[in-house]
């Protein structure tokens, strides 16, 4: 099973990493991160970079997607090679995946028309513009389709994904693996429960 | 306050980018990925790199710390120059914090001799040979080093320490836009309800 990741400038590190360790302790899943150029992309605070080892063009029929979201997203919409590379990469996969406002890219291509999909919290209405249903759940499938809510989600929709791909015994094998045994420390994750002060201030820290 | 993230090679993505992603978003850090030589560092699956920016020597009195873990935990524990610099940089840091099987570099670095300690569930007992005392909890603070457990532990343990050094409310609005408001599709995460045959599982997924 190969797995693409497209990374764009100024994504969010997590959205795409979270994921990726996910599925490379797979068995059997392959993953390459692709962009528009081979080389370093760094991310939405500029400090960190991942090197992509493929092109679009190196990689155009990928079993399995994941686009991931971040502070770049808005400027990826009208990035035509990413979004097309979607779109044709969507014909081909067995999954197409997102997580945080990388939905918004799957709906730039045009692949989320009267679905439901979710997103960041702070972009979830966005997706309207797509013809998508917002949904303000973790993970959301709609047939291939499988959105992810913001950053940190990422790993719950993979293992999802990988439940499905491969089994609830190897998703929990992997699960086991990297200790995914959450325990905030703090109970202030989810929109839902958030003050307005505290969305505000949450929305303060993006660069 | 200055954070500097150790990168080496067979380093485990997640136990990095994790504690990166929440230090990165909090106001008034500034993280950096730190190496031997300035480049990139390829990951445990060899599919990854994240490019270090500056040498151990650029970088000789960080405030915090993060050591990851990996499969190349083994291979670094012989590593004289991150060793060293592990234990000259923990005389200045506020904060000396691992994830994973990172903790055993603090032990080999002489920094857990007596101290309680948690690190991956698989290598936890590895902890005595430094003298440390083995914890099988999520995130194990004692005076200013602060240790997580297995790979994903490094977001709990990230955000413990941030409420820590800048107080609740700002990890809290941290959580918040990393939407980490965890939801496991599976309940496999721990190895304390783990079956015997379902760690063996696990292992066998190292790389």
């Amino acid at each position: 099973m190969h797995v693409a990741i497209p990374l764009y400038p100024r994504f969010t590190a997590l959205d795409a990493v979270g994921p990726y360790t996910v599925l490379a302790f797979a068995p059997g899943f392959t993953v390459t991160f692709v962009a528009g150029q081979v080389g370093p992309v760094p991310d939405d605070h500029g400090t960190l970079r991942i090197a992509a080892t493929a092109s679009y063009a190196d990689l155009p029929a990928p079993d399995v997607i994941v686009v991931p979201g971040g502070s770049g997203t808005f400027d990826a919409l009208a990035d035509e090679a990413l979004v097309a590379w979607i779109r044709q990469a969507h014909e081909h996969t067995r999954w197409t995946t997102s997580v945080c406002s990388g939905s918004l890219l799957l709906g730039a291509a045009g692949l989320l028309d009267g679905l439901p999909a979710t997103s960041h919290w702070a972009v979830l209405d966005e997706l309207k513009k797509y013809g998508a249903e917002p949904v303000s759940e973790r993970v959301v499938t709609s047939g291939k389709i499988v959105t992810g809510a913001g950053v940190s989600a990422g790993i719950d929709m993979a293992l999802t994904l990988l439940g499905q791909a491969s089994g609830e015994e190897t998703a929990r094998s992997v699960q086991l693996m990297i200790e995914y045994d959450p325990q905030p420390p703090f109970d202030s994750g989810s929109a839902k429960t958030a003050s307005q002060a505290m969305m505000e201030r949450a929305l303060s820290l993006l660069p």
